[in-house]
């Protein structure tokens, strides 16, 4: 769906992972932007996303990265959205707007609005997609549509800048939700965070298992093990701030699982079956309405 | 792939729930049964049998059902499979093979055993396969095509019935493998118990929460948690009985997983990302491993 009229003119992204090379393609294709400069630290991803059409041009230097750019998308991993704030700041022209992708949103805010100077506007952005690739060949046009953008600007933001970053989103094929940071933290530990740590956590569990025992856990994992090991693949540095990052969320609903499951591991031990039963009943009715949410 | 050679005249299923109206479906498809007598004690699951062609006839009765049977397989959750075996006992005719597809072997070895008359073979199996579905509708004849089917005869069982049950599952395009009920039950309590119990856990765990917040987590489910929640649809009596069970193997593991658990809860308490990141590195690596083996 080309359009004639370019949203922005010049836009920048920083760190060209999978998230950030499925935006290129996408911003690209649906002629969203005229100009794609990249900026990563890494030469060979650099390399790459010129071979992968992802970018106008590419460089290494943040200042010269950002001059021109209408809009700069940082998708490092949420731990260094601040080090690159600082690392752009200078060179950050009046008006410009400033987004981010990162699955924490109250941390990243604290971490980067404190080195903008006035003038530049800040529109915090999350994407919930994804896939267990990483790098910039494992992006691709199609990663965001159908799925959730979620914009947590703090009050205030200038809204030209939050219907600006809205209108990119829209047309990957997102759908645009506005949340409170906050809120957003405790929503993604549960849906997301969560479901990842323990995801992580079975898999290293059956790892250290002794070498007979394992190879079988990988010869008879489609018998649900798999499913985690799909999540527990993906990008380990990204996850590894996630959870450092959105830190009070994730241990207050890790409390409440690890309560939960000690419920039903009591009664596994007491032979309790009517206990597990009723959970087990009512986890089916979630799927459901999952189903019916059109999310499954 | 009909062929002209019926490996049985007559067979039993004794609960027509997924997976014996999959087998049902698969047996006759391929040729390898020539009569199907489908016993259950749900009337509407027998009306449904017949409607659906899943069996020759269908009856309430248990002595009724296998007395001409050549072989009898147990399909109920397994926590029945002892009373079934006693109820059918005084009714199979002798050199009868019983078999049964439970997700633990030691228990309803020990359960069904103890029932059978001289004369009658038993051969405990478990195809690994299913859906989050369940009841005589849910079967269909692939369900078991490229999936493990575990055996797990005792010392001493007839060499000539663990033959042609093991024909009888190849014929539905299971991968046979032969087992020790030990060690099996422990490779299922990693692989397959533990997963669906932290499943049922975590979406038990988001349906305790506030409703404003459960319809969030419903809402975003996408990022992680939906994955979850298609394990925690599994049939809720199956898998009371599976915990129920196979109780020792899956509080080991359990034990195992919990103290892994706590480890990167500490670990995210107190900032030590390169532990949080060793880790998810690990768990990238299994997941190469199941691709290799051909199981994603």
């Amino acid at each position: 769906m080309p359009t004639d009229s370019f949203i922005f003119d010049r836009i920048t992204i920083i760190g060209i992972g999978l998230i950030g090379s499925s935006l290129a393609l996408s911003a690209k294709k649906t002629g969203s932007v005229r100009h794609i400069t990249v900026c990563d630290i890494n030469k060979a991803h650099r390399e790459e996303a010129l071979e992968l059409g992802l970018a106008d041009e590419t460089t290494g230097d943040f200042i010269e990265a950002v001059k021109d750019a209408d809009l700069v998308v940082i998708c490092t991993p949420s731990g260094s959205c601040g080090t690159v704030a600082s690392a752009i700041a200078p060179g950050l022209k009046d008006g410009a707007i400033v987004s981010d992708v990162g699955s924490v949103k109250q941390a990243i805010i604290h971490d980067v609005a404190q080195h903008l100077p006035d003038g530049v506007h800040f529109v915090p952005a999350h994407p919930i997609a994804g896939t267990e690739h990483s790098g910039p060949s494992a992006g691709f046009a199609e990663l965001f549509e159908g799925r959730w953008l979620i914009l947590t600007p703090p009050a205030g933001t200038d809204e030209d800048a939050i219907k600006k970053v809205s209108t990119l989103w829209e047309r990957t094929g997102s759908n645009i939700e506005i949340m409170d940071a906050q809120h957003h933290d405790m929503v993604l530990a549960i849906t997301s965070h969560l479901p990842h740590l323990i995801a992580y956590t079975i898999v290293g569990t059956a790892d250290d298992l002794g070498d007979h025992l394992k190879k079988e856990v990988i010869k008879f994992s489609a018998s649900g093990f798999r499913d985690f090991t799909r999540i527990a693949a993906s990008d380990p540095v990204m996850w590894r701030d996630v959870f450092l990052n959105n830190k009070e969320a994730v241990l207050e609903i890790l409390q409440r699982f690890t309560e939960d499951l000690t419920f039903l591991q009591r009664a596994i031990r007491w032979g309790e079956g009517d206990k597990l039963e009723e959970l087990f009943k009512r986890t089916r009715k979630i799927r459901r309405e999952i189903i019916e949410a059109n999310q499954a």
